[in-house]
């Protein structure tokens, strides 16, 4: 119950708008849109700084909607504070508008979107991630710089969110790490798309919350109780969940039931809309009072906090105290400087033992980079030093939390501010993590992923450990580059190209077992096509391309071969996309091509440009508890097998 | 604190094997091993009744060991009872051994593993899979038969089990469904492989249980305590949650560190740990009585227990009262007669329309057969009638875990009986049920799931919500057969062969938009290849080859060109297996194959035999919010632009 007089007014503008668009696009959320509007009002017109000039301003209030699906019920704010006009709301769902379906995020100034949100859970988990990014800054500069990282993360979630196992998981990591400046509020209108939330839930919220760490309120529909729940939750040590009680669609003839969860308006519906709530607009007419309010409050709260922080940091002479700190904050740290400068002393070894060193490199050199870790630091080390965050260290131990670390790698990358976060797992556990890539690669944003342990040869832990159908799944997704690298050059590069990337999200995928160092001398230069010969010869009879573990196998292949090239590819997805001239110069052969990879990935065809006499050697069924080298050399990876298979190929 | 002198020996003989074992194989999980040791005593030497001779037997009581790197837990009782001899143990993570590093469940009566475990979490959702089919088939049967399935489901879990996310979503399903007789067992040691559990959790477990409506008991690691925990566990109405305060590694000296977590053991450290435990165990000998108490209890009372069933059951009648039971029961439903009676008068629908008539045929004529489907029923019409499973019916309503809902969906197959379960959502969603689509392949059973808005017409809900780069993923998975239908007879088809499966699972795809019906006269024959031909042409100059929505575009190219066949390709994952020469017969074309679907997906190549002027035409990229018919369009999904391409064609 929206007491308020003005509340209830500039609530149903929102709404109004929504349920305008929402019948020009003949289809879309409408249930959200109006039982979420009381908050998300609340939120953008008491609390929420944004700079209206800036949308990646580093200290704006972050905001996820969560529950994507409710867009509307953010857009229309953004149309009555005079970010977006008429067309813009007009455009709900077509190309290029900025009021797609669901929020998305895109890396400009222009776009007032911290997270693209849909797959449920996620947004949550992301908000999670930017909390933590938030936590960290503060940690790292408040002593000297107390004004530089001081904001809000912000969340609307809907009861999908709060069943996705990925809300418990990042609910857990935010307790853990005291995230204080986390206010998530829970549009509670108790209805899904299939039923009542009652019919496939009885979970307590309160205790839930509770059970978790977390502070926990609830409150009414009402502006002032929504304000006053927030008021407290800012004053808290601890994240806070605010359970807001809504009614979905209400004021529909479909409210209060599963059916107002999303659907076509008509005419005659906004009018029976309008009528039971009071209000009488028409024709997109708001009173000049409404959008003056928001105006006022969204833009001018806004603008007025920006000067005054920009006053502040003004004063600041970073630099002078933290070595390179503008270059950080400005995404513009030389990460090619930094890891082209390690010696690697120990070669021939595994490539996940060269990681450490990599990422040691960035202890202190640069304090916005974090790495993360699902419980397996000294499996993978993925670990910057030894001292978490809370610690004042860089390292985030996230539990066996797979899918919420993915999305925090997410939330932290979205930040900004130069901020870059490594998360490691098993190869086979990226299974767990699929989705958080894929939309991390969706926003092109540099989030990046150590994946150990990347093949058959893990062993004795058997089939459920010994990845084979990982890297198709991952090199299907665009704007991800996938790395699975043969040595510690290759992984030098590869760390360059995966921290440098402003466009693309990157995977190293790292060996368990030891690997030969290639000692050829690579150059960047080379290594950018995804590409390059190992050992040459000019038209060459056969040509052997591989990856990671499999180039020394092409290489020893090779020995016995007379007039044979070896190419190395650690990026096969940036190889796909080179021209049929370059590809030719890299892999044509007179006899034969032969490429191999101890998985499953036909991508490897795009190689062979349809040439006949072309063999692919790939892994593409399960393996067993059982000595990997054995089952490697079992699943078709031995020198003997491979010579016999390209000396008898008749073709 | 082991009080009872005798469980103290008896639980230190499980110990002790599992150490020599570990020792043998140079490294195993030693810290689980021990401390869980007294919790899977307590449950097979008190409560678990298995048969001996049978490990298949539908009313056993279920065990899943979901924290499975503890293996040698359960391994030890299995020898100690003489299920397993020496040998048996001593190839621990041996190639087709007994005793792979994870337990693992294979399809026949030799094998008492009732769930491959490995994964973290999901073998607690597949337990709730089991502890759903029980429930289901008791509800269906107990009027007339109240013996046939009164059987437990014990699980036992690992601190790494309740962070994951899957964890929750299952506990909020076993509560909503009233699982009183599933009983976990939590290990609650403390410790994981990185750190303290304190380091990354502060989670109280007793609110978390009763946020989710579960009833909670703590005990110390006394067996005596613990089985006192699940003699009031078996009477209340509620799931069961029982946290067994453990000693990580007890006895050795990593104890109490997460360095006991897993690791090697030499003679001094087994002689160490039979020291603290007070055990004079040498040479693999264990004292007598100690062996004949598990052959006693183990075996004994699982004998006993399958004798009185079997006297019960034999009294039974069940086809006089229901009709084809016998055969449910026993796995011999007639998938094949029942799909192939259903008349679909509507043709030219969605594909996705007609699997509501499919799925409805199954209600009452197979009551073990269940439709669940992550609260998008109203999308993709995965359910079976109207009630729930609480109501009688055969639907299960999840609510949005689509995770939990693919273990469950495994589990339930598990459980045997004859038991089907498909499991549904949107395609693009398919990405957070990954490892528990590959877990039901590696374990070879029928677990079945349809995935529907199978493209970019999925439009306006914009990229999050459009599928490319699932297929791949999905045909990476060996033993799943992904069936991406053109029409009611592929369906019909697919529906037959997935349902009948004995040895592997089945994905099918579905359209969100109408789709022309191919009316083709299809045969079963002609389907089980994975390809036929659609319009025919002798020694054709082009073969369109596509599947599912581009089957009829294909059909519309080829209206423009001379001597060209289409061919629909419902099973890519089946085609790639069949010969050279019937590819040849199918795909052989004078002048050009082209292949066309709008997914990623290299797979298509391996048709093209490596001929130059095939031309593969996928979709490799993110889609938008907007039109789908138009973004499907501007992705390449278009009649005059591959007829452009086709004739331009300069090979």
């Amino acid at each position: 119950m929206i007491r308020n007089e003005f509340d209830r007014k500039a609530i149903g503008a929102i709404r109004y708008i929504g349920l305008k668009a929402i019948q020009i696009a003949k289809g879309g959320h409408v249930g959200m849109t109006i039982s979420a509007a009381p908050i998300t009002y609340t939120l953008f017109t008491k609390f929420i700084n944004i700079n209206p000039n800036n949308g990646k301003w580093i200290n704006r209030d972050r905001f996820v909607l969560s529950g994507g699906h409710g867009s509307m019920s953010l857009y229309p704010i953004f149309y009555l504070a005079g970010l977006f006009n008429k067309k813009d709301i007009e455009n709900f769902k077509i190309e290029n508008s900025k009021t797609p379906g669901h929020p998305e995020f895109e890396n400009k100034i222009s776009n007032f979107i911290d997270a693209s949100t849909g797959p449920l859970g996620q947004g949550l988990a992301m908000a999670v991630g930017m909390a933590l990014a938030q936590k960290h800054a503060e940690l790292k500069t408040k002593d000297k710089y107390p004004d530089l990282f001081t904001n809000f993360t912000y969340v609307v979630c809907g009861d999908g969110d709060f069943q996705e196992g990925i809300s418990y998981e990042a609910m857990a990591i935010a307790s853990k790490y005291e995230l204080n400046k986390l206010i998530v509020l829970y549009d509670s209108n108790k209805f899904q798309l299939d039923s009542a939330v009652s019919k496939v839930s009885n979970e307590n919220m309160k205790l839930r919350a509770e059970a978790q760490g977390w502070f926990y309120l609830k409150c009414s529909n009402d502006p002032e109780e929504i304000e006053k729940c927030i008021k407290t939750a800012q004053r808290t040590s601890k994240p806070s969940l605010i359970e807001v009680d809504t009614i979905i669609a209400e004021g529909l003839l479909t409210a209060n039931s599963n059916k107002g969860h999303h659907g076509v308006v008509n005419d005659e519906d906004i009018k029976k809309f309008l009528s039971y709530h009071q209000l009488d607009f028409q024709d997109w007419n708001i009173d000049q009072n409404i959008l003056d309010y928001f105006e006022k409050t969204v833009i001018q709260r806004g603008l007025k906090k920006v000067k005054e922080w920009e006053e502040k940091i003004s004063k600041y002479n970073l630099d002078s105290s933290f070595k390179n700190w503008e270059k950080i904050i400005n995404d513009d740290f030389d990460y090619s400087k930094l890891f082209n400068e390690i010696k690697i002393e120990n070669k021939n070894q595994a490539t996940r033992v060269y990681l450490k060193q990599f990422l040691s490199s960035l202890e202190n050199e640069n304090p916005f980079t974090i790495a993360t870790c699902a419980d397996l630091v000294s499996s993978t080390n993925v670990a910057i030093g030894n001292k978490t965050i809370l610690e004042g260290g860089q390292s985030l131990p996230i539990g066996i939390r797979e899918f919420a670390m993915g999305a925090i790698v997410n939330g932290v990358t979205l930040y900004g501010a130069g901020f870059r976060i490594i998360g490691g797992t098993f190869l086979v556990f990226a299974d767990y993590i699929k989705s958080a890539i894929r939309l991390g690669a969706m926003m092109k944003i540099p989030a990046i992923y150590a994946f150990t342990h990347d093949s058959y040869l893990v062993g004795g832990d058997g089939p459920t450990h010994q990845p084979y159908d990982q890297l198709p799944m991952l090199r299907a997704i665009d704007n991800l580059n996938v790395y699975r690298v043969a040595d510690e050059e290759e992984l030098r590069f590869a760390m360059i190209e995966a921290y440098s990337s402003k466009e693309n999200s990157s995977v190293l995928v790292l060996s368990r077992q030891n690997i030969k160092s290639l000692n050829v001398n690579l150059t960047f230069k080379q290594f950018k096509k995804g590409a390059y010969i190992v050992k040459d010869c000019k038209n060459p009879d056969y040509v052997i391309a591989a990856s990671g573990s499999e180039v020394n196998l092409a290489l020893e292949i090779a020995k016995d071969l007379k007039n044979v090239r070896v190419v190395s590819v650690p990026c096969l997805d940036k190889v796909v996309k080179i021209s049929e001239k370059e590809l030719k110069e890299l892999f044509g052969a007179k006899k034969s091509l032969i490429t191999l990879e101890s998985s499953a990935d036909f991508k490897w065809f795009r190689l062979h440009l349809n040439n006949q006499n072309n063999v692919h050697l790939g892994a593409y069924t399960f393996g067993k508890s059982m000595d990997g080298e054995k089952l490697y050399k079992d699943k078709g990876f031995d020198k003997e097998i491979i010579l016999k298979h390209i000396l008898e190929n008749k073709n």
